[in-house]
């Protein structure tokens, strides 16, 4: 199928899963997405104060697993990963919503985020 | 990039971009999600009456397109895509909120859905 293009990655002071919250906005730190240079154009119009939604690919899930258990519950039965938010998926496409704190050229700095450093962005939409 | 994997499409009564309503849930009919033989493991967990987050490939899309005016004001500024919902992006992700009605081996039916038939599926997570 398509090949995705890179829109920028994230700068967090997250840099393992063990660092992460279990869900999001359990503390999670604030984060910059740095834009690649190619993209910027596709930045303008987005602003401070704005809630918008971080698309990522999550690079270290794990693309063959079809049926997974939950993080803090390994007595679980096997669940579909479709049911769940596991990044272990066919596409591990991690969703994401954040407030936009300010932008600076390439640099958006945003409210609590819980992506690991070096993820790679893919898409930004707006809140609706 | 990374290379995305078809996980299944969209069929729908819904066969031109005209016939779209232009903001979800402005009488979208229903749809029917074909998931492909190979992830039919990743389905298991789903339910009727759950509400599901449907990742789509916006095959339509123009890739290329990194500003935009909405296609119900065509005398509005160009605005970045990032700002936007427009199916014109790098990777042209549509999100969709939907609720399962059934769910049948490999067919999933869902409520009220604004994608174009054919459209392929990349992902399918939870609302929580």
């Amino acid at each position: 199928m398509e090949t995705l293009k890179l829109i920028g990655h994230i700068r967090s002071t997250l840099h393992e899963l063990k660092d992460c919250p279990l869900q999001e906005n359990e503390g999670a730190p604030g984060a910059s997405i740095m834009i690649d240079s190619e993209y910027i154009d596709a930045v303008s119009g987005l602003k401070a104060g704005a809630k918008i939604l971080i698309l990522t690919w999550l690079h270290k899930g794990d693309r063959s697993i079809l049926k997974t258990k939950p993080r803090n519950n390994p007595k679980a039965s096997l669940t579909g990963v479709f049911a769940t938010r596991s990044p272990d998926r066919p596409n591990p496409i991690g969703l994401h919503v954040a407030e936009i704190l300010s932008i600076n050229n390439n640099v958006i700095s945003v409210s609590n985020l819980e992506v690991l450093d070096g993820t790679p962005v893919i898409d930004i939409k707006p809140v609706i």
